[in-house]
């Protein structure tokens, strides 16, 4: 099915608001959040209204510059104050995606310059907007690279897995992991893609499966515990996923279960990619170990449904991500292009001929 | 955790009514269903109201003699008649499960002799209700069996995954899979146990860690998707599950998920557990591929729990159980001992020194 539907935009910047489609309450309803504070955005953040580590990085961004706007009065140093006190605290809003802090020390370091330069407060602000402003516009252009990368790997008539939600609604537009499917369809390739719920928050279900089957594109929605069922009937060709960051070694943080549908691809000989900007790719991170993994309310999986589906008192165990050995990836696709094992060096050339 | 605290009995027999533990409605509320039909039994196990392949057998028993009771006043013939109907139509309640069959054809070929040996109708019956009760009965025991043949495969201190409900609300008492743990509870041993949740119907949330937990035993809820990170941190010492019908060769079917847990059991060097008493092994069925597999509504997935949470008209492919190899099995636990591999010689061993 060739399509020009586009997914809905996950953010918008007004010139003085941060417009938030909130995430929790599709696919019932499209609702934006209208924000203008740093602790708004920050709020956004925590609680799941925007996810998806690249979106998580715009959203910080200019979360930064609707905290110095009122500092700009103070004259530079405190507008610098302010921008960095700003980015400490938005810092603190999740911490497994690289993103976030990527973004915020990005804009960071362009305050510091502008400051630096002896320009005005009001001057500085106006050129820190437009610093977001390209973080967002980039990030576009990244994600049509990532998948016109992507598409060379997959072929018509396959089937593609993918976990989780690294979608046009994870990131400004297109998404990572999700970039090849609306290009695919734009030029008439016919993929088929299953969909992982992924509880216990359902990126999977509410996200994925909405954002494709509005843009007219072929997905199946299944439970996390359907995908090795799926992958024994044939029906797989690939996985593709997103990630929240990778280690310098390869090693990819992600969303609760892909650990487990990489195990299961590489056991049924399924390829199993990685699609993300070199911005998720953290060389300062050695291996997966050294990645904070966030654990989250048990009410996510108790009453995640609105309704109390376990016991009260019962113990529960909700990690929000989990690591993929480098060993289980068979490629890591970014707008520079793919990337092979061996990781360690691989991944390092990559900034190197930035 | 010493502890004599049981399970709730998911079905009690009055002496002219089978009252039904309405496991729809757990954790929240402890509900029993009055039957007085076997259409109200055909619906309660269709429904799920009823579920775990031991139980639904003994249900379908007695609805087998709240079918025939009426007949009596029509003599022998009609009355067998009546047994072979209300059997036949319970056999279409669910296709998976082959203790329905089992139990149905049990209850069939005790009404045949009966009416064979002359004896009045109303004599028949009440020999028939007898025998529904011992199928009731003997549940219990092979339970108990069961559960002392497993818990000489766990030792103090181990953790032990298991996916689904196979446990006491799953069968008369005590349980399949889970009756190594309440064994173990009554004796001092210290096993942790680590539910999967089980998507979409949530037996492992709303059934298994609520039976455990109310019986002090040491229990975490974790989603589906989980089961690869907790067996990669080590947690998992063996995985033991139910199952619906084990095929002459030893492939397992069981609920949906079962498969990819046995998968991730294989890949990290983790022992895969099936526990079950002889009438769910089918040497009549040669493999698992002629095990037919139930596909549900795609409801359960959208709208399980009273709210939508997937986009109304997207795909969705719900098979309700998979087929584990039996390379992945390693063993099988009956209540007469443990199987082992070479599963297509050992299992019809069994049989034969029945």
């Amino acid at each position: 099915m060739t399509t020009t539907h586009q997914p809905l935009s996950p953010l918008n910047w007004t010139g003085s608001q941060l417009e938030l489609l909130d995430q929790r309450q599709l696919p019932e309803r499209i609702e934006y959040l209208h924000l203008d504070t740093p602790e708004e955005v920050w709020e956004a953040i925590r609680s799941l209204a925007v996810r998806g580590a690249p979106a998580i990085g715009i959203a910080a961004a200019y979360g930064v510059v609707l905290g110095s706007a009122k500092a700009v009065q103070g004259g530079t140093d405190a507008w610098l104050d302010a921008v960095k006190r700003h980015a400490e605290y938005l810092a603190t809003s999740r911490p497994t995606a690289v993103n976030l802090f990527w973004a915020l020390d990005r804009m960071t370091a362009r305050a510091e310059a502008l400051a630096a330069s002896g320009a005005p407060a009001d001057s500085c602000q106006e050129a820190l907007v437009r610093e977001a402003e390209a973080i967002h516009a980039e990030d576009i252009e990244t994600n049509r690279l990532i998948g016109e990368h992507a598409l060379t790997l997959l072929a018509d008539g396959m089937g593609v897995l993918t976990h989780c939600n690294a979608g046009g609604l994870a990131t400004a537009k297109y998404g990572t992991a999700l970039a090849p499917f609306y290009l695919a369809a734009e030029r008439g390739i016919k993929l088929r893609v299953f969909a992982d719920e992924t509880r216990p928050v359902l990126q999977g279900a509410r996200l994925t499966a909405f954002e494709l089957h509005q843009a007219g594109i072929d997905v199946t929605l299944i439970c996390d515990n359907m995908a090795a069922a799926v992958m024994r009937s044939g029906w797989v060709q690939a996985v593709i996923v997103g990630t929240d960051r990778v280690a310098a070694n390869g090693d990819v943080a992600n969303k609760i279960g892909t650990y487990g549908v990489a195990v299961l691809a590489k056991a049924h000989g399924i390829p199993f990619y990685v699609a993300c900007p070199l911005s998720t790719i953290d060389l300062n991170t050695p291996t997966g170990a050294e990645i904070p993994i966030e654990e989250r309310p048990a009410e996510e999986i108790t009453e995640g449904f609105g309704r109390r589906t376990a016991p009260h008192g019962v113990r529960v165990y909700n990690p929000a991500f989990d690591v993929t050995p480098a060993e289980y990836v068979d490629a890591i696709i970014t707008e520079k292009g793919i990337v092979r094992p061996p990781y360690d060096v691989n991944l390092r050339k990559l900034f190197e001929t930035r």
